[in-house]
Parts: structure tokens; sequence; C-alpha cells
């Protein structure tokens, strides 16, 4: 299990298989493109979850529940929602199996459905026919719900955590009396999602809007975090979209205003989904394992006896039990591995690859001296310390460990945005050493489109409160206002 | 909103039905058979899943999660299982939508599945197929892990909560190396479910094992927890299965023993579901709406003020502003309803339909007494109390409340299960009395379904630990060992 994994610079994407594999996080099922999220992977989804929720319940949000299945009428009343999504739906047509009589299970096809159920990608249609009927008032609104539910769209080439066919998320929707409202919420809902990703993934990122092109199908503007990982490639963290009414109009959902007038209903919506676990892995970890925050680490501290006789054992037993309790005190989640069937050794490379911040180990030496290895993950350093006000001295390392790995990453990010003012540096910097690049677009799709074949490298966002500087397009030469940040990407 | 409901006497059935509608708890959607679980009904399935999800880590489980999608051929490898749920299969047999180029969205025929996909119903067959890789020796057992997911079983007649083509649940599935280790697992989730039952739904249970004929398809044995509603039927409320090495055969999951020994691996798995909701509303609830038990509740106490002047107004918000930190510092969930759009009438009737345990009153006359009226849900009554010590007042109250709820409970459960020795009493109870029916059966399945066609009534179970006793089968006169429990069920 601890055996090593390839190096970060020898083979990242292999890296990063491994990794995901042999830190027990998730792996690929007999269902094509499906993922099995593993127990120690789903552990650190779990607090992902947990920090959210209540984020969202801070900021008067709800939990529901919405079908699975969305009718294919449905689907199709906001054209450019269907067009977004209609290449990649699984359907339901069928819905019973029976025996062909020669003890071969098959489809019973006298069990046709009518209309055909399309697997939920994304819920906006059935969420805003059912809002149909939660809305006539101004009284009604705002509703602000979100749902923690699974989705499938039907992907290719998959990746474990970053593109799978099935994967789980949380979609908020919200709607609104008025387009300020909606606005604002949108915004909101990316500062939760931007705070998130800094304060407990330690994940710097930039919030900016999409162009056009990269809009949600259905949206008016799609806000953006985005994070850059370790081999200078961008990902999409999170999305807040600002749905205007197409929704409303598309589903009639309208409302009487407080001065009796009849207008359609504004809407949001925003997700974030176990993608977050793919950018988490790689924005961290190094060649010897995975690197977790403590703020979402199952296991924040590790403790490793090394004995030789039953005596010791059993002394360590004692001072262990003792800084166990004082540690599930502060509310810090702690594992003793007492396994008699593993060395020492193996312990460590277990642990160090699983990520876990803390490693303390207690040998013999350390009883005659009231002392302990204290080990951190990040760094990789030990040092020898009092058992005195050793929990205490923990907690803080933890902190310690917390600032160090953002400020890690964020440095990383900061020696990665190049600006450029022609195409061939343009070219060259993101051959040679990748990460954002902030250059002059002239404000068009065509130039995107170009650069996009050219290169792979798309604009992720337009930062918010973006510098207006007037230039010229990198690719067309003709006049931009401002930069905007191309990367390639996950 | 708070119009009177119809009373259970009248019409049970359309009772529940507005009463889940009423009290905004769910609505059935535009996809038939599935429901839309509203934000006040699905805050308390978030309560039960946080108290659910907390015995199943301190009982040693970890959560995962597994594909939605199943291969048609998993389902046929263990034969009982098949048969148990092909007639109920949504099955996904394409994964691609298209534009007919009239304007018109279709399923693309040429994205046809070469092996169509079943929408779990239940994931024995994926997990297995999964835990094949998880495990060669007896170091990877036990195995012990729960799945929080969307199962769907495609009903014909649904309700609410209580027959769902999609419904949200719980599966635990673990695997073990030894008979013996695999039985204790099943009973010690049994266990856990009938505890949750008790301490959190206020709900008595009766634990029992399943006839064979109403065993999960593919167990060996089910365990269940079976609870009586008002109005004189049971209800399953959770299940636990033995399942012998059915599903190892079945998926090939070996595992060398400490000896060395080559075997197959022992399965349990067990589940709960939204079910539960249905059974926490038909137990306690009454004619005034939803009566629920302060540890699921998810306002515990709202506060309703009655003034007529600002000053009023402003003194009472003064006191509402000091109760509202003491009872938040006791862990009390508290809402404070100051709309002013409302009459205090309303508000009281909307909160009792919405089943607050405790409701705080608060008037001009308590503002010059030191008093407040405080109003418990679960008997109606109100007393006029004074304001000094009022949170540590209620919080006696809701613990008082709790246990209420569960004696009144047992008392009706206790006043409904009738011994009865010939088939005509048998039948005579049935029609005037409803609740379980204690009688002595044959054993054979035969007899069980003969009973069961002629008058609806099922074995709901064979209690645990029980009493032998001799007697004839109320049904064929046949010599028999014990009395089991029958019941018209849900």
């Amino acid at each position: 299990m601890s055996k090593g994994i390839t190096g970060r610079n020898e083979d990242y994407s292999q890296w990063y298989n491994e990794l995901v594999n042999k830190a027990d996080l998730a792996e690929h099922s007999a269902v094509r493109g499906c993922m099995v999220i593993k127990p120690y992977g789903y552990a650190i989804w779990e607090k992902m979850q947990g920090a959210l929720d209540q984020m969202f319940k801070d900021t008067g949000h709800s939990n529901a529940y919405f079908p699975l299945f969305i009718p294919k009428s449905f689907f199709s009343k906001e054209a450019s929602h269907v067009e977004g999504f209609a290449t990649e739906c699984a359907v339901v047509t069928h819905y019973r199996l029976k025996n062909d009589g020669n003890g071969q299970i098959i489809v019973d096809e006298e069990a046709k459905l009518e209309e055909e159920l399309i697997v939920r990608p994304t819920s906006e249609t059935i969420i805003w026919n059912t809002y149909k009927g939660w809305i006539q008032s101004y009284r009604d609104l705002p509703i602000l719900v979100n749902q923690w539910a699974n989705v499938v769209r039907w992907e290719m080439r998959t990746r474990l955590f970053l593109r799978t066919a099935e994967f789980l998320w949380q979609e908020g929707h919200t709607a609104h009396a008025t387009r300020e409202e909606a606005v604002e919420e949108t915004e909101r809902m990316l500062d939760v999602y931007a705070t998130f990703a800094e304060d407990w993934m330690a994940l710097p990122v930039i919030r900016g809007k999409k162009t056009e092109t990269e809009r949600f199908a259905g949206a008016l503007d799609t806000y953006c975090i985005e994070a850059l990982m370790q081999d200078g490639k961008a990902l999409q963290a999170g999305t807040s979209h600002f749905l205007g009414q197409n929704f409303a109009k598309a589903f009639d959902v309208k409302f009487t205003s407080k001065e009796g007038k009849l207008d359609y209903v504004w809407a949001t919506s925003w997700g974030v989904s176990t993608r977050l676990m793919g950018a988490l892995i790689m924005a961290h970890s190094d060649d010897a394992g995975l690197v977790l925050p403590p703020k979402l680490a199952p296991i924040q501290v590790v403790i490793v006896p090394i004995y030789k006789t039953e005596d010791e054992c059993k002394q360590i037993g004692d001072l262990v039990d003792r800084l166990f309790m004082e540690l599930k005190q502060k509310g810090i989640s702690v594992k003793y591995d007492d396994r008699d069937t593993q060395r020492p050794g193996f312990k460590f490379a277990e642990w160090e690859l699983k990520g876990v911040p803390v490693r303390v180990a207690i040998g013999a030496r350390d009883l005659q001296n009231g002392t302990v290895e204290l080990a951190r993950r990040d760094t990789q350093s030990k040092e020898t310390v009092a058992q005195t006000g050793l929990a205490g001295r923990i907690e803080q390392l933890l902190d310690d460990i917390q600032q160090n790995i953002y400020q890690k990453a964020i440095t990383y990010r900061e020696n990665h945005i190049t600006e450029v003012n022609t195409y061939d540096e343009f070219k060259q910097v993101l051959e040679e050493k990748g990460g954002f690049i902030s250059a002059h677009w002239d404000g068009t799709p065509e130039t995107e489109k170009r650069v996009k074949e050219e290169t792979k490298a798309t604009i992720r966002c337009i930062p918010l409160n973006n510098k207006q500087e007037a230039g010229t397009c990198i690719f067309t030469g003709k006049p931009a206002t401002q930069r905007v940040l191309f990367a390639k990407a996950y």
C-alpha cells in the first residue's frame, strides 16, 4: 500500500492517478465513467460538505430535494440549456426487466415510457417547474434553496474526481423579485465559494466572470473561481450563475409585486462538486503523497508507538491515553496506530501517503526523556519536543500548517501569473512556464476560439474589478480595453 | 396555509395527504412517482440523518459512495435478487439527445448503450463487485461501509414518503470473515435502528424477523422493526439483512483466513429511508397538524409577540432577545415570528400545523406581570409562567414532550396487540380494531399467502426471543409452536 508513487516532475498525470488510488480516495467502477468514492476519500468530501452546508445556512439557505429524473420535454423549454446538455444525457426509456424464457434477463419492451426521462445533469428545469407552484406574490420571495445530489453528464474521457459521468455536488437555486437582488445573490455565493476555497481548502482562487462562450447554458452571466494546480494548469473550482428571467419565462413563473404588477421572477444557480477533491489533491500534494489542510483532514494527528518490550508498549499506551483525551477535548481528530502487524517505517510512509498533517512518534528514549517526536506533513520536518503542553503545541501546529499550505499555494500562484503583450510571448510562456497568462483580448468569441484551437488555452475569466487598461489584442492586434486571464485548464 | 385539515377519523388517508402538503413537507413532482421534499420536510430528514450517521460512526462504520448505475448483467448474477427487483427497474438505454431537424429534441438512436444500465434499486451487486477488489485476506475484514443515496423502484401506486419511485435512504454493506460476526452485525444494526426509532422518533417498535416470504431478495434472514400507526396499520420502519455468502458467491469474493484457508466472505446489508418521515407523521400527528418529537423538530420553540403599540413591540423585542440567547446557549433552536403581515391567531395555527413543540406568546399584560404564555403542542395545553428561569423551564418541557409522545405511542401500541385463537376472531379484530394480531401460524408460506389473499393482513414479523407456545394455526388448525404478529401494513 505505501509503495512509492511516480514523481510529479516525471509524469504529473500518472502521479495524480496513482495518488488517488494508493491513498484510498477513489477508484474507477465497473460502470464506464462512474467512480467509487472510497471511505477515506469520502471522509474528506464529508468535511467539505459540512463546512459548505453551514456557510449556506448562515447565508439564509435551506436544503430540499428534487427528482433525479427530468421529463425530456422540460429540457427543451429553455433553448440554450438543452443545446448545452443534450449531447451528454443518460436517458431512461423503460421501467421493467423480464426473463426472456431462456434464463436471460432482458428489457421488457412492453414497459416503454411514453416520454423518456433524462437523468439530471443539473436541475434548473425540474426546479423551475416546481417553483411555478410555490410563487404567486412577492411575499413568496426570495426562495433560497440548495440541494445535495448526484448528477450525470455522459463524458467520453473521464478522470477520477475531475471529470466523471456521475458526480456528487450541491446546486443552489434561488428566486428573487428583482434583478439587483438576484445579481447580489450570485455574487454572494461566489464569495462563499471563494472563502471556502481559501479558508478551508487553503486554495487561493481568482474571482471572475466567464466570457460569453464559457457561460453556463441558460445564464446571462457566469461567475467563477479559478485555481492553479502545481502543473501550471487552471481548474474551475466553482460557478455562480445569474440566470436573469430565462427559466422563469421558459416555465412561466410570474409574481405579483408589492405594487400589484405582474412580472417574471429572477433566478440564480450555483454549484460546486466532487471536482473540488481533484483540486485539493493537485494543489498541495507532493511526491510522498497527499498533503491535506488540517481543517479538511479526517485524521489530523496520528500517533505511532515504537517499542521493543511489552512494558514499553504499556507505558507508551498510558501516555497516549492521556494525549488522546487532551486532543479530543480540543476537537482534534486523532488516530493511534497500534497495529502490531506493521513496522513504524511502514506506518510513517502510509500516513504520509494519506496526508495526515501531524505525526507523533513515541519511543523508549522518549519515555525516559519526557519527549515525543513531532513531524509535520507539509514540510516533512521533525523535532523532538516535551510531553508537557503537547496538545496545545499540536493545536498551534495545525493552524501553522493550514496557513503554510495556503501561503505556499499563493506564492506559486503569484509566480505564475505572467503578463504578455505579444502572441509569441503568449505561446512561449504557455509552453515553458504555464500558469495564468494576463493578456489583452479584443473581446470577440472568434478570437477566443482561434486561440483555443491553436494553443489549447482558454480564457479562464475576466477578474472581478478588473483594471481597465487600453492595449492591443495579442491575437488580432485590434484595440482592447483590458487584460483577461488565459490558461490551459482541467 | 393554516386552513384546517380533514380529521383523522373522517378520512385517515386524506388527513395524511393534506398534512404532508399543508405542513410544507413534500409534494408530488411532474415526474410520475417522484416527490419533491420541501425545505421544512427536508430539515426533519436532515435531523434524522445526523442522528443515524453518528450512530453508524459510533459503531465503527464509514461512509462511501458507489455508482448510481448498475450493469444489467450484474443484476442477473444473484438469482433471487434479480427476481425480486426486475419488475421495478428504471433502465437507461441511451446516452445522448439530438435535434431531429424540425426543432424537436429526440433520443439519438446512434447513442445506444451496448449493455443497458439499471438505476440502482439497491446496491448489493455493484458493491460486491467492488469488494472483490478490496478483499484478499482476513486482514481486509471486516469492511463496515454505509452510503447515503437515492434509489429508484418503479412503483405503480405511490404515496408521499411511504411509497415513491425515487426515495432517499442509507444502505449499509458489510463484509465479514465468519457467519457469527455477520449475524452479530445484522443484529447490532437492527438494534441501532430500534434505538433511533425509540429515542429520537419517539416511536416504539417491535424487533423481529421476517418470514421466508417477506425476506429481502437474496437474504438468508431479514430482521425488521415494525411500528404501529394511529389507524391501526403497521409500518416496516427498517430492515437489516443477513446475506450469508450469497453475494460473495455471485461475485466470487473470497478471502484467505488466518489459517490460510480460502473461503467466501459473509455479508450483511441494512437500510432505512425517507419512509421514516411517513412513520413519524402518522404515529404522532393530530387533527391540528404535525406533532414532532423535540429531538427531530427543526424549530423547537416559536415565539409570537402580541402587541398594539410600537412601545410594546419594542419591549417584547428586548425580552425576546434575551430569551433567544439563553435558549441558543442551551442548543435549543428557536424562531421569533415577528411578521407584521399576520395576526397572532394565524401564527398559532400555522406553527401548530408545522408541529413546533413549544410556543411562547408574549403580550402587554405579560410585560406588566413578568410572565409569558407557554403552550405545548403535544397536549395543546397552555399555562402562564414567570419570565424568570424560562429557558430552563423550556428545556425541561422539551424533554417532557419527547417522553410524553413516546408514552402515548407505546400505550396505543400496547392496546393494539391482540391475542386471538380462531380465524373468526382474527377477522373480527382486523376489521373492527386493527393493530397487531398475535396468532398461531403453522409456519408455511401457503397459509401466509392464503391469509393475505383473504384478509390483506400479512405476517409483520416473528418477534425476537419469541415465547414458544404450542397451539393450533388459526387458518389450518395444524399444530403451531408459536404466535406471530399479523397486521395490515403500509
